[in-house]
């Protein structure tokens, strides 16, 4: 196994050389598009498994809505065919024929969803309309950043419609805080839930809502975004439903969506310069046997080791019974895979009944009686589980500055980064011009922001809140 | 709710008729394509997690490769482009610019893939390969039928390869072994296991075999395929490992695929004139109870009708409390969306503590006191499932022929249709007379086929099996 570039060397190389020896993922023939190798498409499971529990439970069904949309469709709303024009991948041939009407593959699906229920929604009692997809979107990218920019992703994408602007936030705020669960108490990911400035919208919104994770290396990745698409799309698409006094009006929409990016972001959140380090909830392989033995002790300790493995059954464990791996070799592969738990089961082991656990993420090495195994197993894997997002929360807070002073802020963006607080007066002018000067962005005005009297960081004119910037992936 | 045409009088109207309604799918606006509604999908979600929960057991894992294939790898397996050109639907614009290489949307990924595992496996250690994915391709049709024939279906497809013949055929057997199962326990569609014969076969593969399933028409459903691709694909590819001496073979292949079609058929094998019949292991909801009030005795019937449903909730269970629908509507409406038990709930029930179900296959109506509910509605939903799969299987037996008269065949083929076992001598050419005279294909040669002297009911020369036929979807 070829070394990996310390992450704290090279971030960037770091992070390839991780997704491609760790076996997550790989990049693929096609320029910008990737590979989900099976190690990697089980974190995706993890977190399908996770989050669709969650969505169904709020009454959301899934459906599927087709790739190809008429370009017609995206025309219909404004801004949104503008966002997204530059993006797109196009089917101009089908079938042996040159088409009549181009076919864009969605870049996302509001505008073939919105068309159906038009057709399909006409009361007050078709409403709220509850519905949700996982699947393949394409944007269309040049460079392939494994995970966190590719031309094809995988994500969920959830559309409801409501008959007051009341109830169609409350769906877009429960959606902000799915996202926030899954990240908070699956992946261990702390972020800043809050308000996208109208630059950083979606595309044909009324407001988007973002979380924002910081990342070690000092830059913020936007986590996944929840849309009230206000009645905008509504409109867009002449959609109306009579309500209860028979009176025609435009429902209010939403859509929010959480893709394989985030994989990226859990990678970067927690790896160390030996590799992965996965919190246990979502680590595919949570614990990883490694039995050490010579030839002739070779069958009595694996026989060992499959007791101990089906001691550990109600977690996912793994037995490595590979013949041609020294035990040095395996514990470095199963090290850069992230597995939170290592055993090394050898004849010492089982004379004493007492085995050492080998924690991933602190490397400390823990002793414990093997009657106590399955209840160890289970403190240790909660307490790292806390520990991981734990350790997350303190550096994001850590690197969080809070400044009046634009030369500060400039310093600070020059050298160690991270997520600044700053008074900004919502000006688009002065956003962008702090972008050309530092590449920060706001990234969100956070929910529990206080109403204050201050002065924009950049041209000192009134100010009410402090937004956060960060520069960002 | 409008009538559906009987199935007796229009079986193609009738399928249309009942998909719509039923609300399980819809046209979508693009030629050829479909939108699943969260009906049709549940039932998708249920053969997933079926399918899925046997797959892993198996140790095949999911992954996930890109929607995008350049077209020099299609064109790598000779028979494999040529079967699927006419078919392709073609990206020629992405991202602002005309690109250089045409990319195809994946029809199915075995070029996509096995380039892939020529970059990642080369030793007899990383054998066998095993790998599967859940996701979309596109094969383009003018005409949409309804699930049956789409541009673009959602399916699962298996890619296992193998250090020799003897097991990627217990690979190909075993997905074969796993499409039968599917059927016959979970959606109770009884069918034949056999070997396509070459003109039938996957483009580029050695041999495939096949679940035909005959449709109460008389005509077969192609169900789902596992294909024996041989060493075709690794040759195209160059893709050889080291063995255990040290040298270069190519590995054997296979792939297999089951796809939305499936849901096609299950709703044609069952359904009646009064819309679907759902087997209850794969109904999105089990039961439906529908309470029975006047205006004075409302509060008490539902607040009887929620009890009922917290009894039942181990099952699937429905309680419908739209108050703008009649309760005559309300027993149309789930009947037509093949809701396997009904429970009607009214004071009568109340006083005797005896409730009434429903049964929606035969609409017998059962009696059973309320303290044996739970326990009489689950032995209920098991005869239910397998009554289900009894009737499809003796339809199908009845509408079986054998026979060795060339004017029979035909007169069968113009009056009832159905499945005949018939010689055929293995020649293409009568394989395609046969077709062009009586439109049936030879479906397969059953697994069970025993070997015989007989004469091609074609051309009369020896002909050592009999081989199924049928008109197909």
């Amino acid at each position: 196994m070829k070394e990996i570039t310390p992450k704290s060397k090279d971030a960037s190389k770091w992070y390839t050389d991780v997704i491609l020896k760790s076996e997550l993922a790989d990049y693929s023939p096609v320029k910008g598009t990737m590979v989900i190798r099976p190690y990697g498409f089980a974190l995706w499971e993890s977190i399908q498994s996770f989050m669709d529990r969650l969505i169904k439970k709020r009454g959301v069904k899934n459906a599927y809505f087709p790739l190809f949309i008429p370009e017609r469709f995206l025309k219909k709303e404004k801004e949104h065919v503008e966002g997204f024009s530059p993006q797109l991948a196009v089917v101009t041939y089908a079938g042996g024929e040159e088409l009549t009407e181009k076919l864009i593959v969605r870049p996302t699906s509001e505008t073939i969803m919105y068309e159906m229920y038009k057709q399909w929604f006409h009361s007050w009692r078709d409403l709220p309309v509850l519905i949700n997809q996982w699947n393949n979107v394409v944007r269309w990218e040049k460079r392939t950043y494994l995970f966190l920019r590719t031309s094809e992703f995988l994500w969920q994408e959830g559309h409801c419609a409501h008959l007051t602007e009341k109830e169609n936030m409350e769906t877009v705020l429960w959606a902000l805080n799915l996202y926030k669960k899954t990240y908070q108490e699956l992946m261990g990911v702390y972020g800043i839930c809050g308000l996208k400035s109208s630059s950083e919208k979606f595309a044909g919104a009324k407001k988007t809502f973002t979380y924002e994770a910081l990342m070690p290396d000092g830059k913020a990745l936007q986590s996944s975004t929840s849309h009230d698409l206000g009645q905008n799309f509504a409109k867009a698409f002449d959609w109306t439903v009579l309500d209860q006094n028979g009176n025609a009006l435009y429902p209010y929409q939403n859509s929010w969506g959480f893709s394989t990016r985030s994989i990226g972001g859990l990678i970067l959140a927690h790896g160390d310069d030996n590799g992965l380090v996965l919190p246990p909830k979502i680590a595919p392989i949570q614990i990883v046997i490694v039995p050490i033995y010579k030839t002739e002790t070779k069958n009595k300790v694996i026989e060992y080791s499959e007791k101990i493995k089906s001691l550990l059954r109600s977690f996912r464990t793994e037995l490595d019974l590979r013949d041609d791996e020294t035990a040095g070799f395996k514990f470095n592969k199963w090290e850069l895979k992230g597995v939170p738990l290592r055993i090394e089961v050898g004849e010492k082991e089982m004379a004493g009944q007492i085995l050492t656990l080998a924690r991933r993420d602190t490397k400390e090495k823990i002793k414990i009686k093997q009657a106590d195994l399955k209840v160890s197993v289970k403190k240790l894997l909660d307490e790292m589980q806390k520990a991981i997002f734990f350790k997350h929360k303190q550096m994001t807070e850590e690197n969080t500055h809070q400044t009046e002073d634009y030369d500060e802020f400039k310093k600070i963006m020059k050298t160690t980064k991270g997520f600044i607080y700053a008074f900004w007066c919502e000006n688009p002018q002065c956003e962008e011009k702090i972008k050309q000067e530092t590449k920060a962005t706001t990234r969100c005005l956070p929910l529990d922001a206080k109403t204050e009297k201050g002065s924009c960081i950049y041209c000192q004119k009134p100010a009410k809140h402090r937004w956060l910037f960060a520069q960002s992936y």
